[in-house]
C-alpha cells in the first residue's frame, strides 16, 4: 500500500494491536484524513524489532512511522496527523480557535486521566468487587463527559461540533471496551438512562465511515480479556462467563 | 495590573500556589511571552470560589483566566499561551514543524507520566525507604531525559534549541523540587556526575529573566513539605531534619 496513498499519506506505517483503544484512536484519525497507511499488527508477547527501535522509551503501540520517523503516544499521534496533513480530505480534528483547542485538549486529557485509569481494574482487577466498583466509577466519569458533550457540541452531533474532533476520537477509541464492560463484570456503563446524549453520540460515531470496522465486537474483546487475564496470572472472574453462556 | 499589559496580555489572571511545579510552568510561559497578569495565590485548605467555579472538574491550580474564560491543566495552559499570543515578544514555545512539535509533546508528556509520578513518594512517602527508592528511580528518569536533551537540543542551550521550548518549561517547573530532594531524603538527584548536560541546562534555565524568582528556594520547599506532611498526617521522616540543622 505504501506509496500509492491519496492525499499525501505516502510513507505511513502504523504499528498496532486490534484491541488497543489507543491504536483505534490513531486509525480513526488516519481514516478521517483519508490517508492510506500500512498497518502492522504487533504481538505484545514478542514485540517486533521495529516497535522496540521506534518506541524505545515506552515500547508500546501505537507508533506511527511517517517517512521513517516515529511518532508515539496516541493523543500526540492524532494531533500530529492533524498538523502534518492539513490539506487532505476531512475537516481539521482540532479547532482553529486557541480557546476551543484548549477545551478540546482538556476533555481529551480527562478521558486518559479519569476514564482510562478508572476503567483499568475492569480489565485486570483481582476481585469481582474491584471490577464492579470500577464500573460504577466509570459511570460517574461518563456522566461528567455527558455534561462536557452538552457544552462542547452545542446541540451539534459531535464533541467537535458538526465534525469529529479530538475528544470524539479519543473517547471513541474506548467504545468497544465500554460496551464490553457489561459482559465482563455485569455493570452496564453505556446506559441511555444515565448518559442519553453520550449513548446517542456513540451510535452516530460508530456509524461513521472512518470508524466502521475499527471498534471491536464485544465477544472478541471478552475472549481477548480472558486470554490476557490468564496470561497475567489473574483469576477468571464472574459474571462474564455466565453472560457468555 | 489588569488592563495595562504590553503585548496583548490584558485580562489575564492566574490562580496559583507558589510551591506548585505546575503553576511555575504557567508563570514561566507567561513571562516568556512578556505578558502581564494578575497572580492570585490560592489556599489549598480553603479554595476560592473563583477556583472552584473555574476548574469544577479537578479543583486544582493552575487556572489561567483569559477575558473571563478559564483554561486548566498546566501543559494545556502553556500551549494555550503560545497559541493565543503568537505575536508578542519571545520566540514560540512550540516549534512550527509538526514532527518537532510531536517530539516536544512526547518528552513533555514523559515528564508528567514518569518524572512527576516517580517523584511523588519523595513528597508524601510513608517510609524513608520508599522515599529513597523513589529518588533512585528519579535519577534513572533524569538519565533518560539527559539523552532526550542530547537529541532535542542538538548542541544548543535548550530542549527547544536556541530558545526555550515546551520541554524546557515543563521540566523547568520541577527544578526547585528536584534540588530540594537531597535535603528531603538524602539522595542528590540533580547530579553532574550522572546527568551533566541536564545540570548545565538547569543552571542556564534558572538564570533566564523569565524564570528568575519563580523557582522556590530549597529551604522554603523543605519547610512547605514538612507542613504538608503534617497536614496529611504523614510522619516527619529523616534525613531532612538532620540536613536542616
Amino acid at each position: 500500500m505504501e506509496g500509492d496513498a491519496p492525499g499525501g499519506g505516502e510513507g505511513l506505517t502504523l504499528l498496532g494491536l486490534w484491541a488497543s483503544l489507543f491504536v483505534i484512536r490513531a486509525r480513526i484519525a488516519l481514516n478521517l484524513k483519508g490517508l492510506t497507511y500500512v498497518y502492522t499488527e504487533e504481538n505484545l508477547s514478542d514485540k517486533s524489532e521495529l516497535l522496540l527501535k521506534s518506541n524505545p522509551v515506552h515500547k508500546k503501540v501505537p507508533v506511527l512511522i511517517h517517512d521513517g520517523k516515529p511518532v508515539c503516544e496516541s493523543q500526540i499521534i492524532v494531533q500530529y496527523i492533524d498538523e502534518a496533513f492539513p490539506n487532505v480530505a476531512g475537516a481539521p480534528i482540532l479547532p482553529s480557535d486557541p480557546y476551543d483547542r484548549a477545551v478540546a485538549r482538556f476533555w481529551a486529557s480527562y478521558v486518559d486521566d479519569k476514564l482510562y485509569r478508572t476503567w483499568v481494574p475492569i480489565f485486570r482487577g483481582r476481585t469481582a468487587e474491584e471490577r464492579v466498583q470500577a464500573a460504577t466509577q466509570v459511570v460517574a466519569v461518563l456522566q461528567t463527559l455527558e455534561q462536557a458533550f452538552k457544552k462542547c457540541s452545542k446541540g451539534k452531533p459531535f464533541f467537535g461540533g458538526d465534525s469529529v474532533g479530538l475528544v470524539d476520537v479519543v473517547l471513541g477509541g474506548h467504545l468497544g471496551w465500554l460496551y464490553a464492560t457489561e459482559a465482563i463484570c455485569g455493570v452496564k456503563v453505556v446506559d441511555a438512562t444515565k448518559t442519553p446524549l453520550l449513548v446517542a453520540w456513540a451510535q452516530r460515531f460508530c456509524a461513521l465511515d472512518a470508524v466502521k470496522g475499527l471498534i471491536p465486537d464485544v465477544d472478541r474483546l471478552v475472549e481477548y480479556n480472558k486470554t490476557r487475564r490468564a496470561g497475567l496470572g489473574l483469576p477468571l472472574l464472574l459474571p462474564y462467563v455466565e453472560l457468555q453462556q
